[in-house]
């Protein structure tokens, strides 16, 4: 009999939805740990109205680890698009009314996990209510994903701190499923406000550091415009190095292919730009990069009443070509 | 091998998801007709704004028949009791999201059917979009159940007529499971507003009285004030032979027992009186009574965000006392 290894994703949104959709092809023990600061649309309303957890990026793992049918994974993801319902995503206000019923958003999502028939786990980083802040160095202090996402200007001030209020304990079922893991992957996602706020909850960072596991970072696509305008790969590799206490990653997966000229246009338009390869490193790495092609070259549909259809990626990487890269780093 | 018999009950709300909970614990084959009438509360918004049918009868129907967990059937009727959701059922959000997804009523009710794992059938007595009205002999018209519901002047000012705009053909499921049926079982329900607006649809009459099943009218245990407040048993069955367009009610289940004092007080005091059992008839009765006793002597709770909790009816039918009644109907 082999032994399932151990995989914990760190993340949240879109970027955790297609690594775990490329991941869960393979027999492997999965857990996703999911940032738990988004504000933004549907989540932010729910969260605002009925003072539940927001439930946006956990529906997308979910939906991403269910074994249920494509309708009910559509029923998930389907978004009203009139009245006061609109904008609401089904499954968020299935998980928010799974967590008044069950008392507890813990109990919600493990509850929505059988309902939804998934495979692994669906970790909420904490259960805290908590929001993200973030100190720029001009003393201005910007709040939650929402007023972090739409300032252009992060780069440009820097940042003195990211924090979150009140200070989180993390799950204790986040703290144990990274202690057991073989294999710790972070990203892709918004490097702000997806990928570092799982750092910023107490017990994470040094169970990431105490592990015994390989940890590798997917590398984003595209640098985010005002946040990460100029950032090069090591620059991420430093900066999360610097939350995690300690130079941790030990590889970083990179997008060796190029994306059609017609989207990179677009993304120029919005003063967003592909994440440039340098040979040479400015500091001297510690981690191994895997330069391969991870690239999504199939087109994406919004609905039309998702207002941050706009905003959210199109150059996108692939679920399998992701998976099979970590998979072989995982054998090795 | 037995062959089971079928049944077919005909009404909408509370009434049949109280008849349906007792029968479904038989072995036989049960088919629930809904009005689609319904305008009121969350499915009247939904209707509305969403531009959808009336999901609330239809959900209590389906959670009646439902095998799911305990916990599902909670989440159904889960209603939201803040911000923008307010007052909406979960099970309601959840048929007009999958109407929306599957571009179709009937569609959706036969996919909610296997999400909620239903024995039996759950069928709209029709797919179109319709609107009850009531014309008084004073000419006023009342439109939906809404208005009609409110107005407690309709038996002084009496009716000239009830009608559906537009008109409507019947769901062909609805027509051939009343053709095939043993037993079709009429009510309890809004007598005006869920059972007689089924008889209103074109085909469901006509096939009720050319089928060759017994066919039961569970009466009502209370009458409603300014709609049926001077009914008696034989009123109830003069006004749906009426609407069937023949005498076909072949037998009456009747309670006979007596509620508690309090409840019967809270009661008059809301003008709502339980209906008197006349001996003596004033026309010649062809059908036969069932005087047994059908009470529900367990309290019930209701939701805060319920808008409606004041006017739901407490005093109520035992679903086991009801179809244990049913099924020896059935069998003689």
């Amino acid at each position: 009999m082999r032994i399932m290894k151990n995989i914990v994703t760190v993340g949240g949104g879109t970027g955790s939805f297609v690594l775990l959709s490329g991941l869960k092809k393979y027999p492997v023990r999965l857990s996703a740990i999911v940032s738990m600061a988004d504000d933004g649309g549907s989540t932010g309303v729910l969260r605002d109205e009925l003072g539940v957890l927001p439930p946006g990026d956990i529906r997308q793992c979910l939906v991403a680890l269910s074994d249920s049918s494509e309708k009910m994974r559509e029923l998930m993801n389907y978004r009203f698009e009139k009245g006061g319902l609109k904008g609401h995503t089904f499954g968020n206000l299935l998980l928010s009314a799974l967590e008044k019923i069950n008392k507890g958003f813990l109990r919600g999502v493990e509850e929505a996990s059988k309902i939804l028939n998934v495979k692994g786990e669906v970790i909420p980083v904490t259960d805290s209510d908590i929001n993200l802040y973030m100190k720029l160095k001009n003393g201005k202090i910007l709040k939650g994903e929402h007023q972090i996402n739409l300032n252009f200007e992060i780069e440009k001030r820097g940042i003195k701190k990211i924090y979150l209020t009140p200070k989180a304990n993390a799950n204790k079922n986040a703290i144990q499923c990274i202690k057991e893991a073989d294999m710790i992957i972070i990203g892709p996602g918004n490097f702000y406000c997806s990928i570092l706020p799982n750092f910023l909850v107490r017990g994470i960072s040094e169970a990431i550091c105490k592990s015994k596991a390989i940890v590798v970072f997917n590398c984003n696509l595209v640098n985010k415009r005002g946040h990460t305008e100029k950032f090069t790969l090591d620059d991420y590799v430093d900066a999360m190095n610097k939350y995690l206490g300690k130079r941790r990653i030990n590889f970083v997966t990179f997008n060796s292919s190029k994306p059609p000229e017609k989207l990179v246009k677009r993304y120029q338009k919005k003063k967003e730009f592909l994440i440039p390869f340098l040979r040479e490193a400015r500091s001297k790495r510690n981690y191994k990069i895997i330069l391969t092609p991870l690239l999504n070259t199939e087109q994406l549909k919004f609905s039309k009443a998702d207002h941050l259809s706009e905003e959210r990626s199109f150059i996108r990487h692939d679920p399998d070509k992701l998976a099979k890269t970590l998979m072989f780093l995982l054998e090795l």
